[in-house]
Order: structure tokens, then sequence, then C-alpha cells
């Protein structure tokens, strides 16, 4: 197995996005149920992209996605914000799961390692400051100005590192993440990540493809690396 | 003085890239002048990217013209390279000046840090790494695809970080990088690295213009920043 560059997805993959926006949601209204905000924000993320994937509107950054989408899911919970920009930033403070930090360290003696998600420079590069997130560089939507599971993404950021796609792994917690990305030519790593939709979660439990690693988590991900070079 | 990022020139301003490149021509070719032939090399630079910079050429990344200006220098220096992709990788292996890596990272506690350079994504990933640069991300060229000093490589830098020109500043040794990034609206901050083109270097010596600071070194600067926080 010879990878040059780890690529990761990061929302779910990398952070539990769901706990942390919670949390913060909790912080500003303290009146709603934090964790059904939380997900009804979330659930307004695949439209907004979808308009965006399917050229109805140009691209625009999932920063001021997040915005718009926070408007839309306010008005639904009858809540108002005093400060919505300053809440919008609740997706530049999410925990890494507790094993991101010290299994990138390892991945990063491996390969080059840099996020391939929707979430734009800007807020990559601050929310690994938060998290710990030793990344050589950032790629993903903003780079390819378009958004997963457009294959474009996945090509883009591979080009942007003068690399083939068969030198290139990507890493995710979903299974539709990963089809994209192998049809794009890339090797797959799957991590499942089973609560992060909560403990009730039925979906991405197992792997649905015949991925080129399944790992426990990312620590486990740098021991199999490690043992197929030694192989 | 209120900055949220600091961007870099890398080129002279955080390696050395004369004596590596040197380093890396005279293993390869131990029969030529590996000084003259780096300086060459160095030399069709800013002609390459200036058919890029006035339309004449789509945006095309800096290693393949270093790899297309390597092809005309070998001919100069009637020379052959059995490899010379292998020896277009010297711009990957450049040594930071001694003050870089300390200094970055007391830099990065302070604000986002970040290359803004004429080389590629993948070139920078490769040469932080090399060099011990503790980048948050990386900017520059690849972002704007087009060469500084044209402005929209500093406004596409900051554009990327989702700040205004006003709150990010350009690091160089080059005066003239530094006055393109003040008419982009950035700060400046110069610091000058005087045997960049060897111990007779002549230009760059002192600074030309008004720049918000002077340093000595990275270290410095970071001093100087720290002051103007506490002031």
């Amino acid at each position: 197995l010879a990878i040059s560059a780890l690529i990761f997805d990061v929302f779910g993959t990398c952070v539990d996005w769901r706990t942390s926006v919670a949390r913060e949601v909790a912080a500003v209204l303290p009146d709603v149920d934090a964790f059904a905000f939380a997900d009804a924000w979330r659930g307004q993320y695949q439209p907004a992209m979808e308009r965006i994937r399917v050229g109805n509107r140009g691209y625009v950054a999932l920063d001021d996605l997040h915005l718009e989408n926070l408007a839309l899911v306010l008005e639904i919970f009858e809540a108002t914000s005093a400060d919505a920009k300053a809440l919008n930033c609740a997706w530049e403070k999410l925990d890494p799961w507790p094993d991101v930090s010290p299994g990138l360290k390892e991945l990063k003696k491996l390969a080059l390692i840099a996020p391939c998600s929707n979430g734009s420079i800007a807020m990559m590069a601050r929310l690994a400051r938060f998290g710990g997130m030793p990344w050589d560089c950032i790629l993903g939507a903003d780079i390819a100005r378009d958004y997963k599971p457009n294959d474009e993404v996945y090509l883009a950021s591979v080009r942007a590192l003068r690399l083939l796609p068969k030198d290139v792994m990507m890493v995710a917690a979903h299974n539709d993440d990963l089809e994209a990305a192998r049809n794009a030519g890339l090797q797959t790593a799957f991590v499942p990540r089973p609560t992060e939709f909560g403990t009730a979660q039925s979906t991405d439990l197992v792997p649905a493809g015949n991925w080129t690693i399944v790992a426990r988590d990312f620590q486990d991900l740098a021991r199999q690396i490690k043992l197929s070079k030694i192989d």
C-alpha cells in the first residue's frame, strides 16, 4: 500500500459537530432545545449545497451558507440571536474526537495530511487551531469552488498536491463520501463515528463498500498503514 | 496594531533558496558552477511568470515553470540531467533562515500565519515539512491562479481567510512585494535578508517605503507585534 497523501472529511469524521454546536447554541439561546437546533441547522446543509452542486447558484463558501441557514432555523424555532455572526462561529469551535489529534500526528509521519471538507479554508484553519489538527495544507471545497460529493472536489485536491488519485487516500466516516472518492480514483479508508448524529444513529455504522482500509479510529488507521508498508 | 493574520513571502524571506538550490545542483551536476547555475535558474523566474501576469498564458503552477526553466538553463550550461524532475524537487528542499522556524512558532501565537508565495500549494506543503514552518494554511499563487505582484494574489489570500486587507500583514524581504501588498490595502513588515543573492547583494538591503514594521528577523517581528498589542 503506497500512499503519498491522506485527505480527510472533517464534519463527523474529525470533529463532533453536533455536541459542539449544541453547546454554543445553549450558551446563546438558553430557551431552545440545543440539540434539536443543531440538528435543524445541519439539516439545511445538504439542500443549501445542492443548489450549488447542480449549478443553480455559483460557489458560495460554507460560512455564508451556514449564516443563511441559521436565519432559517432561528425562524423555525421562533428565536432571535443578538449576534448571528458570532453564533455562526460555532462551526469554528468543534471538538475533535479523542483519537484525532494524536492520530493525525502519527499519520503525518507517514504521508501528507489535509482536510478535504466542504468547509472553507478560513473555517478549516481556525478549526485546526481549536482542535489541534496539524494539517500540511487545506484542500477541499474552496480549492475546487464546488461541493462534495461532486468529483471535482476530490480531483482538485489531488491536483493541488500534484499527485495522482491512486496515490491519495480519502478518509471518512460516511460511505457516500468514500464512494464518490473511489469513483474519482482515490483509495479509501472508513472510520466509523457511530454517535455523530447522537446515540440513536442508524446510518454509516458499518462499511457499505469494499474500502481499501476499515479502521476503528485514526490511531488504528496509522497502525494499519504502517503495517502495510512493512509487509 | 490589530492584525488577525500574517502572510509571508517565502523564497528569500523564509528560505535561503540560493545556497539550497546550489547544494542540490552540485550533487547532481558536479561539473557546473552550482551558484551560477542556481542564479541562472532563478533568473528565468520573473520572465516565466510575467507571461502569465500579463495574460499571454493561462495560469501554470511554479513547479512546471521551474521545470521548463531548468531545461533552458541546462542548455545554457551545456549540461544534461538524467532526471530533471528529481532535480526540480530542489525547490522543495530549501533551508529556512535560522530565525524562521522559532519565529513562526512565536508569531503563530499572535495571529494566523500562511505563506503568500508564488510557489504552489504542493511545493509550499513539502517545503513547510522540510523546514519546520507551522503554517495554518497555504495561500498565494495557487489560490489566486495568478502571480505576485499582481494584486489579485494578495486579495484572494485575504478573502480566503475571510478577513479585510487592513487586518492582514504581508511580511517580505522585498520592497516591491510590500509595495504591491500595501497598494492592495494590507499592512506591511520588512525583514531584510541581505545575503539572499550572495554576499555582494546590493538590493533590498534597507526598507524603501514607510512600512508598518521593520524587523531584524522573525523573532524581532514577533517581539514588536507583541509590544504593540500591549501598548
